[in-house]
């Protein structure tokens, strides 16, 4: 039995006192920050990241005068009266192309061909629509009147040279990375990703793929913890795999090069459990055993300037206390918002859960009859197309969910047999069969 | 002006009739399956993909019972009467650590001191926590009867050999990905991503970061589309940019080794718009012109056996024809739901929106008021600690939104002000001032 080192070593004596979920997220929201650093991003990698930097257009776009149609440039003045019943001829003067304009002028009782995008020749100022125009010899008929300055696009029309189009702090949306090609820039300084440090310990751990001693398991979190980290816009600075031995644990934790370090598995109060001794010597242990169920043997902390995360190595556990905490904080880093990605949705219970006040339990959850949601209505087709003002009641519960488990750490499976969970607030003895709850969805979109 | 090649050329004569967005939808959704080819895939690379076999585990999880908890193995009989105040002695025998077992035997009396996830030792069916045990000398004193298998995992409690564990078509979640690993897997077969051809055409285009020439524009489309792509689970095949060209287009389109071309620009009824008649006389030009607005120089067909999609040069055009069809065939390609990526919300108007029956509009809406959401109500924190069960209403609407713009097709920035859209389905005309809609915002977490 190892001894005590001090008064705060839980070890193989079980957490004191567990600490509120609330006063957790509270702490994660207080010290994960914005990932500061910036650096220069080719623009097919820009899209999903925060920009860095106010963008100022260098240039008007569109950068000249062009027609928005197919058709005929000429004076729109010229044009009035003219109908199917009483055709007015121009005289054609040539073509304006995209890239290659008509390099003349539009004099009175001329017109010029122009395809749209094309730069207006001088003298035009409107553009009548090719269906209403017919070309006969080296002339063309027009049967629409049209004001000057109808089918023109004008310069700046987009943007104008010296605006800010885009500013920093900004997540970039696809047109986003369209716009900053319309102004020229083929790169942008962005934000740094948080580098994310996975820190797998355990004996018994074997590798997938690889042989397996009779008491050893399959690595399960190292695969796991590598997709959310991804999904919440992490990159993965470094994977490594540590035995249970206070130095190669020490080692991965207090190596810079990390913002944000899991480490996963020996993070409760077990005689092997080294990583919230390291963690509270050679840093802050700032929080250690939650009031929740599962992932109640939770810590985190800093070193230096990085925050870590101790994760059960229970799978389960592990995923339930990256997505409370360790993701949130990916998230805040990442610029992302901070709330889960899973889409929510409200349903009616089939069976009571069981809970305790005092603690947050995180049930996984088997929707087991769907109704037409919001999401539904929506969808594009017919519904959205013909129905749109009477889509309804978004709000209404979406159908009925099956607890699968609240307990069960271990059992991964009860993930992937589940469509999401349900969360129990500390204020609730937990939910009654019939109650509406909040489910969220594993499947994002 | 060139002249009519065909009774079906529409150059320079305007679209006869224009095809409705709902008949184009169908034809999306009646021709874009998903990609029946497989490859590996390293499971470091899985999240996210569909798998293409069902995967049966070879192995028991956990392949042995082992401990649930840090503290003594013993026989869970001989703690019956077991307190605080009526501790019971048992004879400490030695560890049992994960990856390295107890390799004696639990006779009556005895127990061994055992860490979460160490295998049981024989003889052993219950473990006691280790808040409830104090070691003394060479014993252990136990202060809590425990029943025979309490705290115990059983082998096979997650995964049984022989199940399967996940089916082909599943798309893959980071818990899937762990429960792969669990089963000793470090790879999987799945299903092809859909490859994607752009076809960036336009004689005005200039590239982001070179020189510009006075009357070209910087070309926005390639990379607001390979952003789209990407989102929606596309892999780029290549991206081309090619001359106003008939050759040059019909090569680039007709090359095989895409699933499916997306041709930017050029869709239209110009005497420069090839790719119509390129893909009706090599293909079949299925669609073209739509009634909607923007986009209606929107066109799809097939060439041999991949889809072929002609999105509008004019950057709004073209990402809300993008996202109607070409997005929805690429997700449907990918295995992935067909409808938006986008989070829908409910708001009401603070001004008309003008449209016409029989045509589809796409209005960039930008929120003015909002309110609090479900997304908010849910948001982790005390909000959904405490009030999970009034969380309340979240179907009501979030705020009021501001129509920008349903014309101004060129104009991208209103894509980038805009923080959603509103879409006017074809059986209305319009939405007046008050009325609540369905707005599809850009962001999309």
């Amino acid at each position: 039995m190892p001894t005590s080192d001090g008064n705060d070593d839980v070890r193989m004596r079980g957490f004191a006192r567990r600490v509120r979920v609330s006063d957790a997220l509270q702490w994660v929201d207080r010290h994960a920050r914005p990932v500061s650093a910036t650096e220069q991003v080719e623009l097919a990698e820009a899209s999903g990241r925060i920009l860095a930097e106010n963008v100022v257009s260098p240039l008007d776009v569109p950068p000249f005068d062009r027609s928005a149609m197919d058709g005929y440039a000429l004076r729109g003045d010229e044009t009035t009266g003219a109908s199917s019943y009483n055709p007015l001829v121009f005289r054609l003067l040539g073509q304006s192309l995209p890239g290659r304009p008509f390099l003349g002028r539009v004099e009175p009782g001329t017109a010029v061909r122009i395809m749209t995008g094309a730069p207006l020749p001088d003298g035009a100022d409107a553009v009548v629509p090719a269906e209403y125009a017919r070309e006969v010899g080296s002339s063309v008929e027009i049967t629409l009147a049209v004001p000057p300055q109808r089918h023109v696009g004008h310069r700046g029309e987009d943007v104008l040279a010296g605006a800010t189009v885009l500013q920093a702090g900004r997540r970039l949306r696809p047109q986003d990375v369209g716009l900053l090609a319309a102004v020229g820039r083929d790169r942008v300084c962005a934000r740094r990703r948080p580098r994310v440090r996975i820190v797998i310990t355990g004996n018994e751990l074997a590798t997938p793929g690889a042989e397996r001693s009779p008491f050893q398991i399959y690595d399960s979190n190292s695969a796991m913890l590598r997709a959310l980290v991804h999904r919440d816009g992490g990159v993965i600075e470094s994977l490594v795999h540590v035995s249970d031995d206070r130095h190669a644990i020490e080692n991965a934790m207090t190596r810079s090069g990390a913002d944000i370090v899991l480490v996963s598995g020996g993070s409760s109060v077990g005689a092997e459990d080294h990583a919230p001794v390291v963690l509270r010597e050679r840093g802050e242990l700032a929080i250690h055993g939650l009031a929740m169920r599962p992932s109640s043997p939770t810590g985190m902390g800093r070193i230096e300037n990085w925050l870590v995360f101790l994760l059960p190595g229970n799978p389960v556990s592990c995923l339930c206390a990256y997505d409370f905490f360790a993701g949130r904080a990916i998230r805040r880093a990442a610029g992302r918002p901070a709330t889960w990605p899973y889409p929510a949705c409200r349903a009616v219970l089939t069976r009571k859960i069981a809970s305790a006040i005092g603690r947050v339990d995180y049930c996984r959850v088997r929707l087991v009859e769907t109704e037409p949601s919001a999401a539904h209505e929506t969808e594009l087709g017919e519904s959205i197309l013909v129905a749109d003002a009477g889509a309804g009641e978004p709000g209404a519960p979406r159908g009925r969910v099956e607890p699968l488990a609240v307990s069960g750490a271990s059992v991964l499976s009860s993930t992937t047999r589940a469509d999401g969970f349900v969360v129990v607030p500390e204020s609730r003895e937990g939910f009654a069969p019939a109650d509406q709850v909040t489910v969220f969805l594993y499947d994002l979109s």
